[in-house]
């Protein structure tokens, strides 16, 4: 989940230094509103050790007023806590109405150690993940503002840092053997904070998740994520915030990265039609064997195809039905819902087709509509498309529990790719009807689907069911490249089910 | 937790009918009303077998009009079930908008079975219990009105009722197996109950705990909380129903019962002054060397009082702090808040004064004031005191597994008792302090705090924090009831440490 927002985004010192000033004043602002309004303020932040937390929570001490501004780090439990249950010590901290609370790692960060390093169980860092649920759930309905902040840092970054703090006199002392205990064992700790922020994502509870190796981009991207949650309180306080609103309608000066996990694709792959017709006969042969064994070992697969309009979803999926015999297996077209799916819930009309023992589904769009094009279009509100990530995740997570094999394709393309497709499918009489209005109305928000995919991907790529992200300007090489896809995790399913 | 609506209420023919006429046709209105505001409605009976489930989906089946009304029971998974993710058997049977489901038995049934019988773990249990409420929030915030039934009758009365269906031809095949096991592990079924009620009490999806071994008075009791229900949401929903709203102004015809847990207290316990003595002071002399021994071993106590004003709470604290070394136990006496609990949410004022290992601190009053004083004066809204329940469930239950020994004490008296008392302390100089106009305020509003006490009894009391309810006419018999449960309790408590 969190690898995909390794884009290496920076920003530079002029920028930073315009950036820095907006933000600054315009968060002390809406501080000052909020303290008026009477929110207790709970800032979280939490990422592996020495790299940069220290580092917000100066920044934020700074920038912020620190009349009623309280800073709190958890080290071991002293005596007194340790005497208590456990959650005594952090209601110890709680800001009050008014005031803010700045933590320096939080009630998470004990259990992501516990997880990493003694070895709990899943099943007892979930009931304390739903514990912590409840908490923040009871802290929020009393009115609390809560931001939960993961600083991502890679591996290598965590490294580096270490070595820089190991050749300070002053910093010597601050890698504590814990610390490299836990750089041992980074992808554990990831996981767990992974599964953390999966069970403890809510709407009244975020979390935000931050690339924060470049000093410029993670300051300015946390003060922006804090003041943007600051205005939305505010606003549905309708409390008088007409300073900040006037100004918050011109936009900060300079430049900020856009860049998202979308355009790291490579999308240069190409691949000859002689080596397509092989490896596509090669794969097709493959996946009707192994669907036969599926067939006969009870193994259920759940394939879903998103992507840019005319990023070739249908032509994929037809390669996928060639090869596989159509009793055991059937598409799933998402358009407008009928009128008896528009009277459930939104999961209902996708949780009816999932496929019975053996059988499989495939879904052309699916339930991740509701934080694409619902979000886009503002068919879903905030609230629903933000709590969606989650539910989507629990829903995904029932499938793969019961033993569903699932695969989560996105076909990318560029936007000229797109363009010409379309064009060629206006020209062309037989593909006409692929091409609607509507089509050219999406292309037009394109940057507002890229950011709500890139959310998207980031939000539900768990360990359980990652998504697979497909380059597409080559068909071929996307059609070769779905097949490989499905055939390999399929493969491994029915070993694993047999060994 | 349900042994407390064992009050032996029951209608009479008469009011029956008449009520029943009369629930009929507002619940048909209602009804209609809520098919056109749209939302799903959920209803569903649990309890045990073979009691009055059947009963209950008959009476609904012929009140309310069928079209949209649809009975689910869930038996054991076909094998499409079988198939699928667990939840799929649901996702099926789940109401449309406009429409109503009706569960005979429902996705607790299982869970209780397996929790009974299979010695499903308690971990296990529990995070099943929080994936319900995760779907039912999710349900719920898709619109839905859900309402959940425990029909509470008694083992006897599960017996009984075996018997009549046994004599009969038709009935006879009603009494399976596994009914017959589950009533040989009745009391195990309940406690399983009482924990999923615990978990899965939820504003947006309550349960409602209904005596009910008289048919009429479960009758008129289900169809009044539905009404209810329905009238709430619709009001909600500012839909027009005045048809209906004009109709419930007027109150429903007859007799209603309106017994609690209060007044089967028996109040008539007396206790002669010699006898008081000498019990007391060898409850005192006990209780002194039981809180050493308890400082000793670091087992924390923590106790609560509430009860009518001048049932005699400050008395009886007075007798356990004078057999209780003064560094060791504090007393807290909860009033209105100080400007800084005021500023936090309402359980960190308790939260605070958690007592250290080994130590005890006795609230005079406690966060129990959040669903009495608070609900009755209106100082917390329905909401809010309505989750208070689970987030003091909770509370609690972290005081318990830290190894907290726990008591709560709710001492009674009756209407006169407290006029005498009230007059006596106005007549006595040195007790006038004691007195208000506060007090005579809260005088007039006993049934409103009656009926608060009952719920608040019911609600709360958990296997690991149970209520002692202190029958109080008699100051001499309370405080020697208090002083030695105090003493069992922490001798239990310390036998089971060492042991």
């Amino acid at each position: 989940m969190f690898e995909a927002v390794e884009l290496g985004r920076k920003l530079d010192k002029k920028d930073y230094k315009k950036q820095a000033s907006y933000y600054r004043d315009k968060l002390l602002f809406a501080q000052f509103a909020l303290v008026n309004a009477g929110a207790p303020v709970y800032i979280l932040l939490e990422g592996v050790d020495n790299t940069c937390k220290g580092e917000v929570v100066n920044l934020l001490n700074q920038w912020l007023d620190t009349r009623g501004l309280e800073v709190t780090g958890f080290g071991p439990k002293t005596d007194e806590e340790a005497e208590r249950p456990r959650f005594w010590r952090y209601w110890r901290t709680f800001p009050a109405r008014g005031s803010f609370g700045l933590f320096y790692g939080s009630w998470y960060t004990g259990e992501l150690i516990k997880r990493t390093l003694e070895k709990q169980s899943k099943v007892d860092f979930d009931s304390h993940m739903l514990r912590i649920n409840r908490l923040e759930s009871m802290l929020a309905q009393d009115g609390a503002l809560i931001l939960k902040f993961w600083l991502h840092t890679s591996k290598a970054y965590q490294k580096s840092k270490f070595k820089e703090l190991k050749k300070d006199k002053h910093g010597r002392w601050q890698v504590s053997e814990l610390d490299k205990a836990l750089h041992e064992r980074y992808s554990d700790y990831i996981k767990a904070a992974e599964r953390a922020v999966r069970l403890t994502d809510q709407p009244e509870a975020p979390w935000i998740v931050v690339e924060s190796e470049d000093d410029y981009f993670r300051n300015i991207m946390v003060a922006k994520t804090i003041l943007q949650a600051f205005e939305n309180r505010l606003a549905e306080k309708k409390e008088d915030v007409e300073s900040t609103k006037s100004a918050s309608a011109k936009k900060p000066p300079g430049d900020f990265p856009t860049e998202t996990v979308l355009n790291q694709i490579d999308l240069s792959a190409e691949l000859s039609r002689e080596e397509y017709e092989t490896r596509l006969e090669l794969a097709q042969t493959r996946l009707n064997s192994l669907s036969w064994r599926a067939y006969h070992q009870g193994v259920s697969t759940v394939m879903l195809f998103e992507g840019w309009d005319a990023a070739g979803k249908g032509g994929a999926i037809r390669r996928i039905m060639e090869a596989i015999d159509a009793r055991i297996a059937r598409v799933i077209s998402i358009a407008a819902p009928t009128d008896e799916e528009k009277a459930h819930h939104y999961l209902w009309r996708f949780w009816r087709h999932v496929p019975r023992a053996g059988r499989a589904t495939i879904y052309d769009r699916s339930w991740y509509g509701r934080v694409l094009v619902e979000r886009v279009e503002g068919y879903a509100s905030i609230d629903e498309w933000r709590r969606a990530y989650s539910e989507i995740n629990d829903f995904e997570e029932q499938l793969c529990n019961h033993g569903n094999v699932l695969l989560k394709f996105w076909l990318h393309i560029d936007q000229e790719e797109q363009l010409s497709r379309f064009e060629e499918r206006k020209a062309t009489p037989r593909k006409r009807y692929k091409i609607t209005d509507e089509d050219w109305r999406n292309r037009e928000k394109w940057p507002a689907y890229e950011q709500a995919a890139h959310e998207m991907i980031m939000r539900t790529s768990t360990d359980y069911a990652p998504w697979t992200l497909v380059p597409a300007n080559s068909k071929r090489h996307a059609r070769v490249t779905v097949l490989e896809a499905v055939c390999d995790r399929l493969e491994r399913a029915l070993q694993e089910k047999r060994g």
